[in-house]
């Protein structure tokens, strides 16, 4: 069995070999530098490690995992020109080095070569790939229209806010495992175990990221916390706090957010310190472990030997309870 | 065997019944207001009539003949943002009406529910016609990056203009009737040369639109023709006019290109006459009508009865030998 690092090597080396050299260069080369600043190839990793899993070979899974690794970053680039976003990864983003247009259209054609590559995995196993590929597609989209639609909304739900997080990141790391699975002939109910594992998991990450985001050490997270905070953004903590100090009838809470000019320093700590109030920390650590459970919980069932369930069960611990 | 305007009545009935009436309409009303502004629907209809002379069911054709015309749109609404197009046929564009994210995210999951009507074809088709699908969905980003390099590139040659047109519009319209043909289960030899038939036969239209552009009735075209000339779009007429009257040193041509202020009637009069000097009319003419007899001669090895044959020749006079 091969560790996620090792996967990852394996997919890189692919990666690099399938980069379009072709003309005309001015379509292709954008991709190919988007895709080399990096990224932490998790869903081609995890898509490999599920193959592996259920008694497949990773390198058959190649193909797929370069679809989903090519749609997740055609996504990156047409989100980046839809937030107006300067960097990524610490890198220019396509439409500031190579302008709106490039970014639309070099992007578009990268989610062809995504169902180019997923054309590739053996005949026998292609259609239901393709289905579990396109249903997640299409809800990753969705997600991506209820952020921007939260943005302009003036209540958002607890409910509402999970369900955009799994559209938007967990569908895909769900759908991947997922694809995994079934490549390597799983049965249909075990595939589908996979995916609510991951699904959960998912969720999970996102909602522990918020956590980081408010509580997490500056020098390990990379970035001053806060930001979510800063930016007003419907976070399930902000939901939360929202809806407790309105309860609450504690008008402070919503005095920031209508606040224009603040002391951004002055801001975050007051704003922390209303979540203080309301216990919003615990709010989302038992929110995280609600869905770890869930997660957790699907493994149950897996027709897996207990070594395979254990990996699956590590990786939730690694992937979700971090400190960055 | 159906004539095209009652397939199109079929298609049309099929793509209204099939609108997405599903949250978050934020998504998907911008797709099914576009859907709604028209178009000629020639490829859904070309598709379901090729199945039909191939002796398929066009019924059966009526998925793969949306996923052609969402793939349409989708490349008309990302295309329409690249060339900041505030009308589209007489129509405000999505980015106009919706925004600049709205015309990408729209488009985005237009593009993936393309592929997910493709899914819907009969199970034993589906991997022949995706595969032609994906080979066309990259040509014609291809084509739309020549196109725009164009209008930096100094000198474009004839070939380039013409391998350009071949990729932004001949091989949808191509790609579209071998799809119906391979539905039906003809042999590829025959998908093949129905691909070949159709790809020259893209070209002989949009060679014809170059030369109604200039030379067309402006009540029966809709528009004041010269509009090519104004803008100094490198088309196959202007390509071989610069060529003609560069070889016979004759600057006209080159000046009034590089003129930024002028009466748009006296340009176009003074550019039409520089082509009347070096019979680029007859030249556009003549090269239209190669490519009518290329289409022409793809059908003589075709294994059809004569009766079908003289459908596809007599499409070929209707849709390229037009006044308008």
């Amino acid at each position: 069995m091969h560790t996620i690092g090792q996967l990852r090597e394996k997919f890189e080396a692919y990666l690099d070999a399938e980069m379009v050299q072709k003309p005309p260069l001015e379509l292709y080369e954008p991709n190919n530098y988007f895709l080399k600043i990096g990224g932490k190839r998790l869903r081609p990793a995890l898509l490999m490690l599920t193959t592996e899993l259920f008694g497949g070979n990773p390198d058959e899974a190649l193909p797929a995992a370069l679809a989903v690794e090519y749609f997740h970053n055609f996504t990156l680039i047409h989100d980046d020109v839809m937030d107006a976003a300067p960097l990524r990864r610490g890198f220019t983003t396509i439409h500031e080095k190579y302008g709106l247009n490039t970014a639309i259209l070099s992007g578009d054609v990268l989610f062809i070569k995504a169902f180019e590559y997923l054309g590739h995995v053996r005949a026998d196993r292609f259609k239901p790939l393709f289905d579990v590929f396109v249903k997640t597609a299409v809800e990753v989209c969705e997600g991506q229209q209820y952020d921007i639609n939260f943005e302009k909304q003036g209540t958002v739900t607890q409910a509402e806010y999970i369900d955009m997080i799994r559209l938007k990141t967990s569908v895909l790391l769900a759908g991947s495992m997922k694809m995994g699975a079934l490549l390597a002939g799983a049965a249909e109910t075990d595939a589908q175990l996979i995916y609510d594992y991951a699904e959960n998991l998912g969720i999970a990450f996102q909602v522990q990221d918020d956590i980081l985001d408010c509580y997490g050490n500056a020098e390990l997270v990379g970035k001053q916390p806060g930001g979510d905070i800063l930016q007003n953004k419907k976070t399930g903590l902000m939901i939360e706090a929202l809806e407790r100090s309105g309860r609450a009838n504690d008008p402070e809470l919503a005095g920031w957010l209508a606040r224009s000019s603040f002391d951004p320093d002055d801001k975050r700590d007051a704003i922390l310190a209303i979540y203080d109030r309301y216990r919003i920390r615990d709010f989302g650590l038992e929110q995280r472990d609600g869905f770890i459970a869930r997660s957790m919980g699907a493994l149950d069932g897996l027709q897996l030997p207990a070594s395979h369930k254990a990996v699956l069960a590590e990786l939730v611990k690694h992937l979700v309870l971090r400190d960055f």
